[in-house]
């Protein structure tokens, strides 16, 4: 994500330093880069914008380091995946800083700089939070960014967008998760073989860093919970359903997802 | 499904007839079939080769029917998404017909003969499963319809075959209805502008079509029960360690199915 950012907003920028503790990272942020180096602080001393995108307990971690390299203030965003955590971070920060937090709706299951591509942000939304710390220069900022790199800004509160992510994006990957791992525990190669197009996009969230995935889960647990309960007991009425032959109430269940399928394409063929 | 090996098998055909009671399906076939009509007894009558392409229960009706449309035997080859069913139906055709159950691992969310594509079978796993009344005829020409289409055969029981598709089709499925389900029932709006590929991908089985999954539950309910059953205990531990906070767990948890993700993509480039 990061990487993808570096090369989309490239062309506009004076002077661009990757951070990356990656070596085959910084090998590849090479190409683009004026500079590309593992030393965060000493970045961080010099930047006037810095862009955070690592898993989200990193860029808390970042966060809380910055005010230790540098005297004056300067300008942050994140893009990180969930927001109230960070933007309890950002809150906390001196006041010389000014700080928002950020989470394109976009991505990929590889990451790295070798997968970046500075087309991902084009017509995608691009969340915004406001935290204490956000003034006018880091908003106007950030939706210049949003602007040339041909994403469109939806403003929402913190843990509004991690409730909504949960569904999006949370739930999805656990259960993406939960179907390699019933495939693998089949105890059948051939399973692999019986597999079509439907399971490789149904389970392809599962192949996500799982470091990024373990910070989301241990800053957005609550809301996560709350939508791993109401799946479970969606799956347990389709269940009992199922064992009792209760094709009426199954014809039902299906139809209604239908719908909601129809109703989602919709909504998004008109973003 | 049907469509699309209408089309791919044209080139081969001396006569081909397509039988659809959807008027739009109708006019779409008349473009690469002698005859298109809605009369399956009339066709079933005079054909040497039958496909049956429609949702299980049908297939089921349609041999049930069959024998009385004849006085002679033919080949019958299906193609459904569930298997004993379907083959213990064909086990009790009279012995003049010869049947061989079949299940191309591959499809669209979007059906009818608008979608069909004659490259669909192109590298595809093909699967068979023979019954008391698959002949030497019937297995012959299935194989070379096969070899047509570019597809590779796999001979399975047709029960081990439901018990595969349960986890690599049929739970996939249930999941991403689960997903829209949860979705549209969160009461934002603006929950699908937060949905990126990732909520795309994972819920897009939702969109089939909901006769044909019907009649897949209806048809594999102690296999897809298994696998449901399964599937809300791996939820449940995870559910366990998130509200416990136990980052350790779910780490190993994480990193399995990350593992999982890669032997299957792995196994999936060899075939």
């Amino acid at each position: 994500m990061g990487g993808s950012l570096a090369l989309a907003l490239r062309p506009y920028l004076e002077h661009l330093v990757v951070v990356d503790t990656d070596p085959v990272a910084l090998d590849a942020a090479a190409n683009i880069a004026d500079q590309a180096t593992a030393q965060f602080d000493a970045v961080a001393k010099e930047a006037e914008f810095l862009i955070l995108a690592t898993p989200v307990r990193t860029i808390i971690d970042l966060l809380a380091r910055l005010p230790g390299t540098r005297q004056e203030g300067c300008l942050v965003l994140d893009l990180g995946s969930t927001k109230a955590a960070i933007n309890r971070a950002m809150s906390v920060l001196p006041h010389r800083f000014q700080a928002m937090g950020g989470h394109p709706m976009c991505g990929k299951e590889s990451g790295g700089f070798g997968a970046a591509s500075g087309d991902l942000f084009r017509n995608q939304t691009f969340v915004l939070c406001r935290n204490s710390r956000t003034g006018p220069g880091i908003e106007e900022l950030t939706l210049e960014v949003i602007e040339l790199i041909g994403a469109s800004p939806l403003f929402l509160e913190a843990d509004g967008h991690d409730s909504l992510v949960a569904v999006t994006s949370h739930l999805p990957y656990l259960v993406a998760a939960g179907l390699v791992r019933a495939a693998a525990t089949v105890g059948d190669e051939r399973v692999w073989q019986v597999s079509a197009s439907g399971f490789h996009d149904t389970s392809r969230l599962s192949g996500s860093d799982p470091r990024m995935m373990l910070d989301i889960l241990m800053t957005n647990g609550p809301a996560i919970l709350a939508q791993l309960e109401k799946h479970q007991e969606e799956l347990a009425d389709v269940a009992r359903w199922l064992r009792l032959k209760d094709e009426r109430r199954l014809e039902q269940w299906l139809a209604q997802a239908h719908a909601d399928h129809e109703q989602y394409r919709a909504v998004r063929k008109k973003l």
